[in-house]
């Protein structure tokens, strides 16, 4: 049996830098959910598995805590395992690390699994009872559970955007890293050169479509804590709270 | 010496996929900028080199001519070398190959080396003669020089977006690869599904900065080949012709 924490490098290519020359947080986005990924498939949880099993998984929460944000030509390590597996979800963790093994950030993730047919969820433990050898109860991952992120009922959008080729993903619905860099462009540069993001939650609620006309309400619940609500019409389609320092 | 000719090995991310589940024009795009930078910085003219002497290259036209394109989990291979220096501008040429090393692909660029004060043109084969010693006769790049992309006139634009903060890199100003991305964002799923973008030309003019309103405008001169013209009010800022197949 493999280990149960996977462990993946990745190099920070100057292309996945923003202008202050450190890696942005839909890159680490992206890393998150190629570590997953790749875990997953080792151990026979994967997408490939789960279509013979008629079933996918769902991202359904993110919790991203970075206290570095390594910079351009700089290593990231991606620490991930399994911390639980209920009726309906699972739920992974994620270490960071820089390329010297200091840790630099953490992060939790809710997913669910669906029959790909009726899009119910499926009883995980009946299913795959296999799955429990893969719990790694030693690990800790000390960042808060995620929190209710409250809808915002502001009437004037920050932003607005039409869901289109470059926001649509291999699975055909709208990338979940694409949800974070549309919201994380509502802030201006000056933002950017005075603070990080500290601390980024997002939770998904529908699945955006080709041509959807998104708009996105702020909401500033103090200097630095702020959240964002993506939607369609009147219909929530994510939430983010984040918090800069 | 180094050799003339330099290689490099990319591998094909699930989210560098499109819906049709094979790479998109923009990561190769991105694949394209990282070979040239490693290729250059490898032989001593690169980033580091150039802004000692107060000196940067500056991508001016790039064209892209594919005959497949890589699908998920898959290798992409990029050769690049040098195929001329004149007075004001390098031409680097690249060679794409898959996993099974057949030819998919080849692009020409065309960049400029400016003085980061002035922003004007450099001299190059007075500044830095032993460019010429990379320079590849042997090898050919077996598609058209870049021809010139007209203006579009329309008065109604397709699409319009504002440069936010996932457009900015680490050079601070608009990155080459997101003119290509909004670009292709003009066309419907509908387009992707039934062909491919067998030929790309862009020619950039001017440097979007951050806040600034585009627009963009195009013009089908037949049913596969499009120009789109990117302005800032009435400035063109960067111009492409797009063959599908």
């Amino acid at each position: 049996m493999l280990s149960k924490t996977g462990t993946y490098k990745f190099h920070i290519e100057s292309y996945t830098c923003d202008f202050t020359g450190k890696v942005t947080l839909p890159i680490i986005g992206n890393f998150i959910l190629q570590a997953a990924t790749i875990h997953a498939s080792e151990r026979n949880f994967g997408y490939d598995e789960m279509s013979e099993g008629n079933a996918a998984w769902v991202l359904s929460r993110l919790s991203i805590q970075m206290y570095e944000y390594p910079g351009h030509d700089r290593d990231l390590i991606v620490e991930t395992w399994v911390q639980d597996v209920a009726r309906f979800y699972t739920q992974r963790c994620f270490r960071f690390l820089n390329g010297e093994n200091q840790i630099i950030g953490y992060a939790r993730s809710i997913w669910a699994a669906i029959d790909i047919q009726t899009r119910r969820p499926i009883d995980i433990p009946s299913w795959r009872p296999d799955l429990n050898d893969y719990v790694e109860e030693e690990k800790e991952c000390p960042i808060d559970k995620m929190s209710k992120i409250p809808s915002v009922d502001d009437t004037e959008p920050a932003m607005g955007y039409s869901v289109r080729y470059s926001d649509i993903d291999i699975n055909k619905h709208m990338n979940s890293v694409k949800y974070m860099e549309h919201a994380i462009n509502v802030f201006e540069p000056k933002m950017f050169e005075d603070k990080v993001i500290h601390k980024f939650e997002i939770v998904y609620l529908a699945e955006g479509q080709f041509g959807d006309k998104l708009k996105l309400y702020c909401s500033d619940l103090s200097d630095t804590e702020v959240l964002i609500d993506t939607k369609r019409c009147d219909e929530s389609i994510c939430r983010c709270r984040i918090i800069w320092k």
